[in-house]
């Protein structure tokens, strides 16, 4: 029985309806998926680490086979210990093809049972990341469309001061 | 049970050491995974139908889950009738990316039960391709890094005449 | 007044919805915007130079501002007989991207009073294109979702034998 | 009568002349040009508002369809209280291109009547960035080439400590 | 004394302006470049390899140490046989860099002695490229701009029939 | 006698096996080939300037023509100080590619005498950069097999805290 366990890791600062997208086909692909909150020291996130995982675990309540945890550490090894030998990435954009690569390869050197496998989320969602959000919601932008209904009253709470968009 | 059954469609014209080096990961990753040879009726092919199907029939023989058939018409279809709800796909440079992209989306449309999966070569094969290895082999290169013996005595046999490399 | 008039040229070959986008689109920005079929005497089109005025001049036929025209030769002098100083262009890809640099900026070269300026068409249509549609619809596939009705009932019509798809 | 008014957002910390140029090749596009400085809060400019201002008002002086203006917070708020239903955009190279289009299709979401319009620049600024002239004059390289004669003046005042280039 | 001798391999069907500004580079970065002309007996050039080899010639006659030759068969070997250790290339955009990397990580698989070496033409021939030129030369277009006087007496003798440009 | 001399600038903030393939590749085309050591103020690196410099002359000491030093400024001044009128660049991805080209244009400006040459590492070493490595290690990653013995023993003892990986 292939591909029983996956992990899909990602910061998910905060959580997007492209990440909810990867989640609900990787739900039918696998037979177990383990959403992977990276738990990074050094960014300071928008959203803690346990209002990261609620946001998910709200979200995922009616996938029967999805499970949210927090990670530290190699994913790799998260992987492993979850008896996973599969890593989900969304791939979206070129910028996320080559990032993506570099990752998936150095993971393959890091432990090369682990096998990381790519999916497209809808069309829908090609340019939607929690960074976009963040901004576009900074400024009072109505982002209602890009994120699930609870994430964005969260995100309506923690919203910092407004800036100019964009901003390049 | 997830991911039970997979199609792996190709042109296969030659096989090349990189389509081989997807067939082995894609055999870990599903219980059944159906090599699938386009019967492209417009374009000429350098090998026939059958030759392109003894050839890796030859291959994958030692690969227990792993078979090889022709289809005609579309992939979905033929993933479909193969009771497999995954199209697997190598993927190694961003031109790639963009044509299996579309692929892929346009495939979704016809058929949303059956999602495209991608995987990564090892980067041995990153820029390995059948139209490379004819090129090549055209003007009497020692092509047999890229592809197994096997192929490489098919290849020799069936060789056109000399042509300057590169041809930009 | 500016951008009072603009062309958009292509082959459609055929219309596709993604094609309709913009047109929709540049029928908003410009007072007039002439939609302009390339006769291309070197490639064999699908449908014929008058076949594919009729299926642009139905689905236009509403927006009052355009008008579907054939050009042979420069689109710059088209343009410029035109009394129009700007060339309408959809990109949607990576591959648009370059390509169409290189001809915007040849056509800068041959007029420099002529302007190319592009817009994207909706991400619905990201990765439709003529070629693609063709090849589905060869197949058999149900490609209604990405061309307008009238379309498909010619496509239907004109449909060439089956082929496999993909075709990689 | 179309296209009347369009907004050129950007920060121009400081302005090169591949603004420039897009500035003067949208003056001739539109009846009524806004060159919209973003009031970024968090980005520390080397030039303040008010110099930005001052900077691009010297240089655009001569383009009487030109305005100068800061703004904070969306652009397609600020286009729509402009009257402007045209966003303008210069597009150079491919990080552009993707960068762009998620901007464009984001704010093509928050405001649908509000168009993201792209032109090229010409090929001699396809590699001048803001980024690059400062750091290439923070070192006391002659950047006269890539800037106008007043912002040289200014940035020559301004210039921080030396340090390597590059710095990759 | 390294980097000796380098070959410049090419179809130069015919020689542009942008294919002269790295034959004018690489005869400073080397004792000796051989402009090798690919004889491709599947492609049908516009013009024959003897014209192909007179132009050139004709426009490198004041490059002391710049020779042209025809060859046929592998890069790499015309290049041992020259005891040229390096194959110059120049790279232009992202479509040229995808190809040229396959090519030269091919050729360095065929003779890992031989190095491929990338310069960039000057920016003003970025988008330049013979087919481009054939192409707006056979609708009539003054392509004086893109190539050497020479080359534009003959293509203008040579030239096909008007076809309509663009022709996507 | 062309090439006599070229510069490889970097950080090397540490030195991978891919810069080392680059040394290596150069110390071959070159007669003459400085590894310059960029003194970047502003970033701080894991490792000081001497150290980066100590680490370096341990792995190139078998190469003779190779030597190892810092420079603070432009590169194309260093290269000029130096009698090098090349400067030599790895270039491995797309991202790369586009970074690597705006700065060559720049040095291209700023002196016209210096002509920035690429080559490409192994594809072995496609994907690493000083970046990953760290990254990795902070998280106690076996990086064995991305940087000489000597540079992961200094790794091993700088090590920073561990952090969750990939962190996107």
């Amino acid at each position: 029985m292939a591909l029983a366990a996956a992990v899909y890791p990602g910061t998910f600062d905060p959580l997007t309806n492209g990440h909810l997208d990867i989640i609900r086909r990787g739900a039918k692909l696998f037979d177990r998926l383990t959403v992977a909150v990276a738990v990074n020291l050094e960014k300071t996130p928008l959203f803690t680490k346990d209002e990261r995982l609620e946001m998910l675990k709200a979200e995922v309540e009616p996938l029967a086979n999805v499970a949210v945890e927090a990670f530290d550490g190699l994913i790799v090894e998260f992987a492993q210990k979850q008896g996973a030998r599969v890593i989900l990435r969304g791939i979206r954009t070129f910028s996320d093809f080559e990032y993506e690569f570099g990752m998936a390869l150095t993971n393959r050197k890091l432990a090369d049972d682990v096998e990381t496998v790519f999916i497209m989320p809808s069309v829908e969602w090609s340019y939607t990341s929690s960074r976009l959000v963040k901004e576009a919601a900074s400024m009072g932008a109505d982002v209602s469309h890009f994120i699930p209904p609870r994430v964005l009253t969260r995100l309506t709470e923690r919203i910092p001061r407004r800036q100019s968009f964009p901003t390049s």
